[in-house]
């Protein structure tokens, strides 16, 4: 039997109601998705409903209180990314669900590490930390449309080849790294796939099946719209039980005698025992709002509003955008001749319109090879607007034609 | 010039106010300050505010806005500690916090760590994974009194003790361990000292000077009365730039070339850059409570407190309290005959009493070797007053009476 295609939603004709419900719209032009979204209503009642339950009754109780919700955060995000909940870690941040995953893979002395050119700087800096115990740290050149060269890749595999690590979307432009294709590499070639999914969750469908990665991190704030202080990672099963934890605590590990201890079993080896709890259900909220809506119906608005900021912005004298890639997402960045980025980003505040800034020390091998000093970073969601685009071209515009006649 | 000693302000005249500015107050009878205790509400105003804030203008631009408030959180920390902010690190929580510090430990085989027998288990468990490395870990006994033994430890010194670290109070009972006094010996013996204060922050007047701890961790929501997801550490300047933490990210170092890096020089290089914001302002706001009350008055309270509770509980029939220490803090423990310390808590919870249970597997050298299984523990604070103590000390007399005369 083959699946009926269903249409996709569109969200254009909701994108009223979805910005009445998110009370930043109201505030500010928001292109800083990339950063640290703008929460819906229902989250923002979640997580302060939280801190006030804390409040008054405590917070440990708070937590008992709320025990069934805070499983159901494994399972909402087992869902967004086809997986199974006992492969999911609750953690602090994208970040430091990374770490936990890529610090616990085990290096020896020759071991090769294969990836991006637009790596994320943390994800480089640990690899740059593992590279002084003789572990070589290769960076797969890019195709002609600035992705992720898959035949490059497939000619640098060999034995040696322990760890693919690629930022799906890099922090520094819209492009979206070929996931599947590199994951089909990666089984082939018997290496762990570490899939930095910190700019796609919330703005693409992923499914950790379909993609063929083993390690995926992700964060809330960003396209989940969900609150700061809270991530996940997700550990295929049958890995799980291969990585020692960099860290254990009694959460991770039981303390079963005198010297000896037992891992968990399941990826919340990976986690801590405290957490930022009113995060954590803010983050299931989050999530199960962006499910509602369809992560398909999401991504087919982000595509084309981000095509128009492109178009709008190339088209203003002095302007230049910089994304790669044959697919491109939410991201834009771009410099306009005569005034610097970190310029750029305050004035526009001013205006009540949010940006922000892509430094070459986020992405120095990408940066560097493109001789690109900083970019202003502008991201778009489902709730952005033409109209808002237009205010942010127009703010451009002025800024170009100042920066031009002085 | 010898300082003339002010007396310690009596918080007990204000107790009334201070419950009337926490909304918990009003609600439960808090036993549970050592798991989570209740904000008060300029905590609480803190953290709403900023989440609020967040919501309104965006995430990071909302950070931006507070940029100076996050770095007077640092001052806020080295005040509490009479340290330098340059010293503190705020990251996710107390156990993230020294696993950061005593990862970064370079120890090799044949190297020991000194620790004491109530050590907690995440710290054990971490003990017991560098073991795996050859790293010998050992317990010091304790004195007469329960404490660790100042004589056993100095019997114990060599140049291999590379680290001595220490629980300052435990998990599982009130005793205050001499932690100047163990500084000295570390000081001598040329030894990392790691003090563990996740149940002494708040509660008492903490000097690093004056214990000579090289590491301190502490997280805000025990007796620091702050919120979840947060905490700190401290590490001695000197110490600082001989660790390399763990996990790098692009907050930790800074990517200066395709291959190079530079890591902070400050204490900093401990934390990553994505955070709680909220969390961490709200610490902040916690900590100034403290410090504006003052540590040692809010010591000079806590002791009487618990000295009260624990001769009220002694006093019951089938009940034993199992506190061990010369000097005692606001952390009481005991067991009532014919009853698990696993029912008590959920029948105190129904009647508005929250206190928290110490298993074997938190504390095992210690537990086992006292013949423990499981514990109530009831922790007051400087809100608790003798009415709360009656009010738990009556639940348990009737449930020890039911048990007796089941």
């Amino acid at each position: 039997m083959t699946a009926v295609p269903t249409a996709i939603r569109d969200l254009t004709p909701e994108v009223a109601r979805l910005r009445a419900e998110t009370p930043g719209c109201a505030e500010v032009a928001h292109f800083n998705h990339a950063g640290s979204s703008l929460m819906p209503q229902p989250v923002i009642d979640t997580v302060i409903g939280h801190i006030e339950q804390e409040a008054h009754i405590g917070g440990y109780e708070a937590e008992d209180d709320v025990a069934a919700r805070l499983e159901a955060v494994y399972t909402s995000i087992a869902h967004l990314l086809n997986a199974a909940p006992a492969e999911i870690a609750v953690v602090e941040n994208a970040t430091r669900a990374w770490d936990m995953a890529f610090y616990a893979i085990p290096l020896a002395a020759g071991d090769r590490i294969l990836t991006s050119v637009a790596e994320y700087a943390s994800n480089a800096l640990a690899f740059l930390q593992v590279a002084a115990r003789g572990v070589r740290v290769e960076v797969v050149p890019n195709d002609e449309a600035g992705n992720l060269s898959v035949a490059a890749l497939a000619d640098m595999l060999d034995e040696r080849v322990k760890v693919i690590a690629v930022s799906h979307m890099p922090t520094n432009g819209g492009l979206v790294q070929p996931a599947a294709a590199i994951g089909q590499l990666a089984r082939q070639a018997g290496a762990i796939y570490l899939l930095d999914a910190c700019q796609t969750a919330g703005e693409l469908p992923l499914d950790v099946e379909a993609i063929g990665c083993d390690i995926l991190s992700a964060t809330s704030r960003k396209f989940l719209r969900g609150p700061r202080g809270v991530g996940f990672l997700y550990v295929r099963r049958g890995l799980i039980e291969r990585l020692t934890p960099p860290f254990i605590d009694l959460h991770a590990a039981e303390w079963t005698g005198p010297t000896s201890y037992t891992l968990r079993p399941d990826a919340r080896r990976f986690e801590n025992w405290e957490s930022n709890v009113a995060g954590k259900l803010g983050m299931g909220a989050a999530i199960d709002y962006a499910l509602d809506l369809g992560l398909d119906a999401i991504w087919a608005r982000i595509g084309p509003t981000a095509a128009l900021l492109r178009s709008r912005l190339s088209a203003i004298p002095g302007v230049t955008v910089h994304d790669l890639g044959a697919v491109k997402g939410g991201i834009t960045t771009f410099t306009v001749d005569g005034i610097a980025a970190r310029e750029i980003q305050p004035l526009l505040r001013l205006q009540g319109i949010n940006v922000s800034i892509s430094g070459t020390s986020s992405t120095r091998w990408d940066m560097d090879a493109r001789g690109l000093d900083s970019l202003v970073r502008a991201s778009v969601h489902y709730l952005t607007t033409d109209d808002e685009i237009e205010r942010l071209a127009t703010a451009i515009e002025q800024l170009s034609n100042r920066a031009r006649s002085a």
